[in-house]
């Protein structure tokens, strides 16, 4: 069943002994979700709890460690947040599969697997439509509320930066301001600081990437080698592979990961003059029009050539 | 005289035959400021032009060149948009020196230099003020406007990024994107594109940065040989500096050029507990607390060494 925030936040009033659920390979989105709506609950004197993630990165684990349930809690309810369908629920919330009470996230593509749903795809970041819920329960913004939906809105949009970004998403990041948070902190932390390995990954990707078609084309090459000398994780390589795209000129991004069992992780970014799915769907894989990737059996140089005659045969389709 | 938003807004509804001038080497702050302040009078029925700027960049000339001026136009009225202090005039503009009506301007040092003084400084960027002042003088916010003035606002405050970013900042820009511009385009344009230039200039940042201290102080050396290779501009060369401290754990981050006679440029930039002015003083530069800078006489090596020198004092003095 579908509903709107004041029919979600009446849900939410009506019970007690919440359950909040994040994604795998937790985001700010969800984990500020989370971690703003507990709070918030819990400031109507409800008992709430976040679910320990096992995939929880360094940078977003103040936001929900603080509302790890203690052993034995029995959930009245469940609450997933930003998760677009079951199949992310993560290996701990397992049994909670089919049993989900409320849905908040703002995914075109999700089906409505809960027993209600508000599901808001205007929303750039969920973090938005939770400060809906929020001040429709009557809780007050305070600072590590704020603090939580300021992180989910700005790293889903890019700081701003993204084409999702609306007027309600900068009308609710001044309210995060105004009720106090140094946003100019958080942001430095998010996205001014680059981690040694991260830093020695982009240093790779800028090492090894080269040009094709006058500069159309640009392919960098992570060797597992290099990969483990950097030490890098899963925050350190997030959104690596959009460093080939922010070229001038480049309209066909490609970056090619050895795997720890030698096959070939592909991951192709387009802008608006191509389709990276439709290269990655010519070499067995797929994705959004922008982003889009495939998998190989092959070593790194056999793949390269692979994904490289796909690119080029579409590059010569179009111009 | 200092006046406030109403009456700088009525002192323009009184004048015609008005002409912005724009500051050195123009960011999009000032451009921006100009670019929605004449359209806005034109709007109103008013003659209004922009005086040529000779130091602008391709990014920032649609902002300001359609409003140029005919030859023999003659001004009656002049003003000055995000500019501290007249020395900061352009060349073109060295006949306005002590003639500047209305000074629109958000910066703590501006000693008021026009004849009337609008100065708003906890205005992130001046287009914040700008757009406060448009709104007074009754103008529509149409989508050149409202362009003009988020650009202004997004290139001053880091896309939102910066401490100088405030709940006013996001008013701002939520009436821009309600006024229909493509905040998302727009900023893949100024934060997301690198040129070539840009990106070579960064590999050799990447390539040329030691660590010292234990990864304290990063140093990089960018040569004039490997510039000019590049041929990297003035907007590519932008921020350039700020690169080396935003690896976690560099507290001071220090960039050398070697200038086009074989000087040496050195641009110090710390995190808060260095003070960037005070290692730059003592080799006979000077700056701000977080971004300072000192020249040399002498060759790169040798100033890396003074440097060097320089910032081991202080992290010594201050661990």
């Amino acid at each position: 069943m579908t509903v709107d925030v004041a029919e979600a936040a009446a849900a939410l009033q009506a019970e007690n002994d919440i359950l909040i659920l994040t994604h795998r390979r937790p985001d700010g989105d969800t984990t500020g979700c989370a971690g703003a709506l507990c709070r918030a609950l819990r400031q109507l004197g409800k008992t709430a709890y976040i679910l320990q993630n096992p995939d929880i990165t360094k940078r977003y684990v103040p936001l929900i460690a603080p509302c790890y349930p203690p052993e034995g809690f029995v959930p009245q309810y469940i609450v997933t947040t930003d998760m677009a369908e079951e199949k992310l629920l993560p290996d701990t919330a397992e049994q909670y599969r089919g049993r989900v009470d409320l849905v908040i996230d703002h995914h075109r593509s999700n089906p409505g697997y809960g027993r209600k749903n508000l599901i808001r795809t205007d929303a750039g970041a969920c973090a938005e439509l939770m400060y809906d819920v929020i001040n429709a329960l009557g809780a007050r913004l305070t600072d590590d509320i704020a603090e939580c939906i300021y992180i989910g809105v700005s790293t889903d949009t890019g700081c701003f930066k993204y084409s999702n970004t609306t007027a309600h998403t900068h009308a609710v990041a001044a309210a995060c301001l105004t009720a106090g948070i140094d946003g100019g902190e958080i942001n430095r932390a998010l996205f001014e600081t680059k981690t040694m390995p991260r830093f020695q990954m982009e240093r790779i990707v800028f090492d090894t990437m080269e040009f094709f078609e006058g500069g159309v084309i640009a392919l960098a090459m992570l060797w597992r080698a290099d990969i483990d000398r950097t030490g890098a994780d899963a925050d350190d390589l997030d959104s690596i592979a959009s460093l080939t795209r922010q070229i001038e000129g480049v309209q066909i991004g490609i970056t090619l990961t050895e795997n720890k069992d030698k096959t070939v992780k592909v991951s192709v970014r387009t802008t608006k003059e191509m389709d990276a799915a439709a290269i990655c769907q010519k070499c067995g894989g797929g994705g959004h029009i922008r982003a889009a990737g495939a998998s190989f059996d092959c070593g790194m140089e056999e793949a390269k050539a692979a994904i490289l005659a796909a690119a080029r045969e579409q590059y010569d389709a179009k111009r």
